[in-house]
């Protein structure tokens, strides 16, 4: 069903897609756009309940209430890193959202009481509604980089600071914000690798066989 | 940095890609299993925090005790859609899973407490860390249908019973099952749209401008 060159270009794009931080202003093609929307519109989802909203934030205005609410949680949290033996200020040069920048920001939405009461497979695990948006997000950051586009997952922010900027109602969970626009600069691994906050695991290391803890 | 047929590439797997329940005995060839593994290992987490394991189940004694967990919480859900209209009997003749029949059922879990209690970004939202996980595990599910093989996240269990079956230690969360394998019936739609359980909404109602609710 699939060639070689096909599997070799699903496996490039899982392996090249980053979390970028930084963008040009350059406005997104409509094709690219409808792209990227498509794709994540075709994750998974538990009982087949397409939870997902997606919110297109183009407005100035809009943008910056949204940098001050995660710059604030960003100013906030680093008070947390202050006994952490230099962490804190590590943490603070680190670039963690580009907002203002960005051309478009996307606020996806997860909403728990679509399709009823019954959704099929929610009432064993609540939560999968939230993972199918999660799908959602990674479909959409693989397209993403495919068309040329760069990608941020903001995660520092109140989720009521968001839903009042967006009027988004309050049964409503705004999942993420993810940043889009072209970038010059799309690094090789992950910015928070190379700057030596994290490595990479060796999966071997994450592995086990029938029971947990067993090789 | 991709090239048209790179970009067919990855939408025609995106679109491809379902959920499958009916698979065939035939052993998962090393390779195949290796290249969806570390295409799951490659998802974006939290503050990198790669908060995933993944359990290979093939014992049948221990599978055969997952298929019990699955029926159970099947046949306990059931009951709560006595009262719709056909509902009830609808969703028992769905097949929900195939734990038996696939020679491998890949337990995806979360570790919450990986990276120490500073994570990145997880601060703000603890449940980014199952969100990793969620996007860990579509890479994965796209991986398998470029190798050809079909996968289906089983949903229906109580964790608790998971845990105890794979000895998972009680804050490892216990995020999916997904079963893998060969099938002989790779369907064009999803089971839940043919079965006419539900729709695949329209994605231009699925989006808003600036703001919840505006066009």
């Amino acid at each position: 069903m699939f060639t070689q060159e096909e599997k070799d270009a699903l496996y490039k794009v899982i392996y090249k897609r980053r979390d970028i931080r930084t963008f040009l202003p350059d406005l997104i093609p409509e094709e690219s756009l409808h792209n990227i929307l498509k794709a994540a519109h075709h994750a998974p989802s538990v009982g087949f309940m397409q939870p997902w909203n997606f919110i297109m934030v183009t407005s100035d205005e809009l943008k910056e209430r949204l940098a001050w609410a995660a710059d604030k949680e960003r100013r906030a949290l680093a008070i947390h890193y202050e006994d952490a033996q230099g962490k804190e200020e590590h943490f603070l040069k680190l670039k963690i959202q580009g907002i203002k920048e960005s051309p478009l920001t996307i606020c996806v939405t997860c909403d728990p009481t679509r399709g009823g009461s019954h959704v099929l497979g929610r009432n064993s695990i609540p939560e999968t509604d939230q993972l199918s948006t999660a799908c959602a997000i990674q479909n959409m950051w693989l397209a993403a980089c495919v068309e040329g586009l760069a990608m941020g997952w903001v995660s520092f922010y109140k989720k009521q600071d968001v839903r009042d900027i967006l009027e988004i109602p309050p049964h409503i969970d705004p999942v993420a914000l993810m940043t889009v626009g072209y970038t010059d600069h799309y690094p090789d691994k992950p910015i928070l690798e190379t700057s030596k906050w994290e490595e990479r695991k060796n999966l071997d290391h994450l592995l086990f066989e029938n029971k947990w803890g067993y090789k």
